[in-house]
């Protein structure tokens, strides 16, 4: 497989970057595209990039799945994870025998819907530590960062993970393939879930306002000691030295503004489901308290609402 | 005592209007008035009521507690209860042996620092079920009930409990004593604790928005068990009978914004510390967990501060 058959669904900032990446390391890349599809079909897409800028051109740009003239080797997920966004009902018509479904998502237990609809595929689950928006039409900016860290679902790692590192170390992305992925997205999540949710909830406000006052800190402390108690409890093993070090780290770095926040200030729906409600409900599966989780799920769901209600009046 | 001799502190809505009522049945009122002093002096207080309308000319007008020329036989207290208020400071020049303080405030536990700084004074604590604001200098406005239910604290009733009580008939302000006063303010919590805060953190909402979505009513509902086993473990009996009732008078209510929102919106300081503050440091005590008040008090900190710091910025 030297050129592997690459179909991308949700060709945002995410998926453009990476997707770019992978088709400047040889790969045949696809791109979903829905709203810009005339745009991107013409132009391709502009990346403006701290690596340097380039012009992705892919292979082919379809606006349904069904469009794509190929079986796709792998199928990369790179939407948004949103109540109304029916991952498996779009890859549906695409997804081959031998289809490896890649998740470049955020969140807790996102696989597991997408793993029960296509039980005999290979599934891969990764985490992207990068600094990359949309700016308009076919217009991406990358501004920091960009290490992908990649594993199969539920553990391990195939032939199709290392296929898959090595087209990003080509690219020159820094890929770790990690066969315990699910312990690094509750990692991933001992940080998300207080800080990205309280940058909202405490008054559209960035990370030092939230680590100044000693009650708000000491609730960011509450909420990181759940997920990893959480954790611990469905057998993926974090340790309690990841507080200090995640607030040690947060202290040392410039004010910061949360995926979460962004997304709110702009009147976009926030990933509320993703990051809170599925861990509350794995939590509320074993009987296991969480009231600190409870409390924030239920709030930023009560924000959330009125933002997307606010927007929907103004417009 | 068939004229007592009350001095007002804190005349704002509730101190205006209660004050003029027992002026009106007979008693020698002083208000203390800072920013409307010159107004109130000359024109008295303006006092438009559901009850009828009436003009409230104070027996004296003061700027300074030291100026009134009485010594009361009441101090009653209605500011609003807030850290950079020091009551005991301001009321400290007037506190005679024979003087009951008498307040009119929200919150819990907020007797005590003044029960410790005038240990040989009788106290009154008194919750007021009223709709009334204040709409300009010397001018109020009354337009919803009126009911005031008042008591010894600890507990019990004094004789000058009885003609306060029969100051408030004579007004026709429907007056209740409860022995049990401090059982009263937590049960009155019951409401205030979910419903005050959410109505801000939840994104400025009434309650009705508050009860339509099931995660944030269930977290109504803890926050009020909450309350309930924190006022049975200080001995105060409250049923949790009380979580239906308060639920279902609320879903009974036109659609309605609590008095922190309202302050909230305002950019007024919150009164965080008399409601939340005072709750969980007497839970903390006592080593007793309530997350849930931990949470929704470390986020309206954080939206209190900010509120503030907006204000200051945009002046």
């Amino acid at each position: 497989m030297k050129s592997p058959n690459i179909l991308i669904v949700g060709t945002g900032a995410i998926g453009s970057f990476y997707g770019g990446s992978l088709a400047r390391a040889g790969a045949n890349v696809c791109t979903l595209v829905r709203s810009d599809y005339e745009y991107v079909k013409t132009n391709g897409i502009s990346i403006k990039s701290v690596m340097g800028d380039f012009i992705f051109k892919p292979h082919e740009v379809v606006q349904k799945v069904e469009d794509y003239s190929k079986t796709p080797d792998y199928i990369i997920v790179s939407t948004k994870v949103l109540p109304d966004i029916n991952i498996e009902k779009i890859i549906k018509p695409k997804v081959g025998k031998n289809t490896a479904i890649v998740l470049i998502q955020n969140g807790i237990d996102i696989e597991q819907p997408i793993s029960e609809a296509f039980p005999q595929n290979e599934m891969i689950s990764c985490l992207a530590f990068i600094g990359v928006s949309k700016i308009a039409p076919g217009q991406i900016y990358h501004q920091d960062h960009g290490r992908i860290v990649i594993g199969n679902y539920p553990k391990g790692k195939t032939k199709k993970v290392e296929i898959l590192k090595e087209l990003f170390n080509t690219s020159r992305i820094p890929c770790m393939v990690d066969e315990n992925i699910i312990t690094s997205r509750w990692k991933k999540l001992v940080w998300n879930a207080p800080f990205n949710p309280i940058s909202v909830i405490g008054g559209n406000i960035t990370t030092d306002i939230i680590l100044k006052n000693t009650e708000s800190l000491n609730f960011v402390i509450r909420i990181m000691k759940e997920v990893i108690s959480l954790a611990n409890a469905f057998g993926y093993p974090l340790s309690e030295d990841l507080i200090h070090q995640n607030i040690s780290d947060t202290m040392s770095m410039a004010p910061y503004k949360p995926s979460m926040l962004l997304d709110f200030e702009n009147k976009r729906p926030l990933e509320v489901e993703a990051i809170l409600g599925n861990t509350v409900r794995l939590a509320r599966k074993i009987s296991f308290q969480v009231p600190n989780l409870e409390a924030i799920y239920a709030m930023l769901l009560l924000l959330d609402e009125g933002n997307r209600t606010y927007k929907r009046n103004s417009t």
